[in-house]
């Protein structure tokens, strides 16, 4: 025998497995009724490569491929889909296949798909699934809190136990708590007081103490504390597993880094859809009247928000008719103040939240952002004002570069310390700063910028 | 004895540690020259905590703070800092004085901290460090591929050794390795063959086979693969550990979630900062040049968009002077074509990073975003329509009506498809699309919107 392990193979690098070709490959093979090379096919996926694959077939042939499905496998994939996916594909399925299907799961994931099967349906399952109390109490918790994302999968051990107890433990919760990062010391209340990860666990004298291997002051997170915070504290204390204990320190959950990464990418994705002005969460797969609605809202206060800003103009239409060279700097007045202003709040929110700016802050921040605001300002006044010489526009070129750079200059400054201010003076007052960072800067310093502008050609050039 | 474990204390669940108030007293306590009183309070602190303490501290007396912390702690706190903070507190010290701080850290966070220190101390400080090769051999690697993100701390075994042996493997890491997940199986050639997770070795009897526990067939990276692409994979398959192997399958590293939850943030705020076009990464502790630069790019390009834009309007002069009314509409198209636009493009942006949406599934994202845009479009110029009419502005209100509200819609569904289709193609052809989101979508709509209204406008309303 050359080969020291005859029986594994290297491992391949690889990306993702699942792409247009082999969707199109098995949806020709489900039109054709082809059950056994699909599943062959669906066998090789692991499962999150099987979510991507029912997810880009077309509803219909999605259905039919998970009806194909061995039972375990279609467990299994089931965490891996978006909720309105996971809901198109259990439609219609009887109490019994569903129980059958979600009873495998972890608790966190049962609970999050029971949160999108038919309401008349959800109690009917929930008391037959073997954990139903446990995932009754899970589904209690707000879905963006931690208890939301906990899963009541653990294993803990008193601290007076042994290491060979605690090994024990750890077999005897084997199948269930998959994976095990560490097994959790409790006192005699149920009360959190150390954590012993594996790796110790593993290394000590099978008749240690749990207590004296344990490190202790273990960090941990009440159940209502949000989402947000929790991926933070993961973040900050470079975490995999994050208990959660009650109010009177019990231990009641954990949640793993994996659910935590996901929480990261989403609470980025609402904040970009929160700065574009999206309301709601929008998902690839939400129906055309959700996302109708949810940019609809923003697009109305905008047209309403533009409208004030075409009054402003109006309110100005005598000097547009003196000199109709001023229309020319309409746009470049809102595109300016609009796109400082969305600049320096997107720093500030993020700023916020990463937990690195304070809104303490305020005073040291709008400082740099003034420095920053001064040194644009005066680059781009300047190019303006060459553009308008150069262009030689209006009836004297020199004093309306002097003056559209000057109001050029005024309209960056103040909008870049709106979008600085307002994200921190939201986040004081308990709002979520994001809010602050797309349409509502730019509506605000387009009627801002607009007004400054044509106070200030009034007053010099007309 | 009542308690079970005297020795350990339940967790108080908490959040940061370090605020205003503590940051306030540090910096009173340091220009008192209280060292003996600041020092007791920092040993309270978590590493990640220390770091927060130091961010917010003015630089003097952060680096004077740095100097008074016992080494290990000072070596501790440089991964959990930015690089341009970690600049600061280094800048000065000799070289043996970085070594001894270099020295005990993983090899990632060796080369991370090298990158931030002047470029002649490098070479001297690289060459007295104890893993030189290794850190070396990272530092070669690009900062944003999985070379450069991971570490040369693992451990592994022959696939034919037994688990006693993969056991002790572990103890004689357990020093240098912290936190080991799993134990990686090797073949004769040293390629990656199989992982076996920490409670496998735990639960497995010590003279079984590596082989036979391993896991089969690991998912692993080659170290030039993007970042992103990396986050994607650990996301995709739950991992905590990502193995590197070389192009011939050989172990050369490993990544670890906590770096890749890292990554997903930046990545998530460098999408928002190139929608909103900042070029670079902007930090908070960018200096006042670097952040200028990285906004003015776009704000530039921004201005000579919106100069065409006002061209459009000026071409138009004439239009407006028989109906000055109409500049009450610039900024309402501009907005809608603007904020429409904007909204399909960031979630097209997200779909593709998220790597959900493909590019190949254009048609049936533009059918949709098509439908959401009607949808829209008809609400808006209503709505658009019924405060024109509502005002009575203009000579001719109800056309005024029925034209504004007509071009709006056009201007909504073309703006909408510009904005999904644009990141797709992007993506397509190789180019970030997060490029899109922002001022090239706004700009380009900008200036068709205006088109559009008022050639709709001479047409119908004139």
């Amino acid at each position: 025998m050359t080969d020291a392990a005859p029986a594994l193979d290297p491992a391949p690098p690889g990306g993702p497995v699942v792409d247009d070709e082999v969707v199109g490959n098995v949806e020709a093979l489900v039109e054709g009724g082809e059950r056994g090379m699909v599943l062959n096919l669906v066998a090789d996926l692991r499962a999150a490569d099987q979510a991507t694959l029912l997810r880009h077939l077309p509803l219909g042939a999605a259905r039919e491929v998970f009806a194909w499905m061995p039972g375990e496998a279609r467990s299994l994939v089931l965490p891996e889909l978006e909720g309105a996916e996971r809901g198109g594909l259990l439609d219609g399925l009887s109490t019994d296949a569903l129980v059958a299907l979600i009873d495998p799961l972890d608790t966190d994931d049962q609970a999050d798909v029971l949160a999108d099967i038919e309401l008349d349906q959800v109690e009917k399952v929930l008391v037959l699934l073997e954990d139903a109390l446990d995932v009754e109490a899970l589904l209690s918790y707000g879905d963006d809190t931690a208890g939301g994302l906990m899963g009541t999968e653990f294993v803990a051990v008193p601290a007076s136990a042994t290491v060979a107890e605690a090994t024990e433990a750890v077999r005897e919760k084997a199948a269930t708590v998959d994976p095990v990062f560490v097994v959790y010391a409790l006192d005699g209340a149920g009360r959190l007081v150390g954590v012993v990860p594996l790796k110790r666990l593993l290394l000590a004298r099978a008749d240690a103490l749990v207590a004296d291997v344990a490190e202790p002051d273990p960090i941990a997170v009440e159940p209502d504390l949000d989402q947000e915070e929790v991926a933070r504290v993961m973040e900050r204390y470079d975490l995999v597993a994050l208990p959660v204990v009650s109010a009177g320190g019990r231990l009641v959950g954990r949640i793993t880094v994996d659910d935590v990464l996901d929480v990261v990418r989403e609470e980025a994705e609402e904040d970009i859809q929160r700065a574009v002005g999206i309301t709601g969460e929008e998902e690839l797969s939400s129906s055309v009247f959700a996302v109708s609605r949810g940019r609809l809202v923003w697009l109305l206060l905008g047209l309403c928000g533009a409208y004030v800003s075409g009054l402003v103009i109006v309110g100005f239409e005598e000097a547009l008719q003196v000199a109709p060279v001023l229309a020319l700097f309409i746009p470049i007045v809102m595109a300016m103040a609009g796109n400082a202003g969305i600049q320096s709040s997107a720093i500030a929110v993020q700023g916020l939240a990463s937990g690195d700016l304070w809104s303490s802050d305020l005073a040291r921040r709008l400082g740099k952002e003034l420095a920053v605001a001064l040194l644009n300002g005066v680059v781009l006044a300047l190019a303006l004002a060459l553009i308008v010489v150069v262009s030689g526009f209006g009836e004297d070129p020199a004093r309306l570069a002097l003056t559209s750079g000057l109001a050029l200059l005024v309209v960056i400054v103040l909008s870049t310390l709106i979008g600085a201010t307002v994200p921190l003076g939201l986040s004081r007052v308990g709002i979520d700063p994001a809010l602050a960072m797309g349409p509502f800067i730019t509506v605000s310093n387009d009627i801002l910028g607009l007004t400054i502008f044509f106070a200030v050609a009034t007053l010099l050039y007309l």
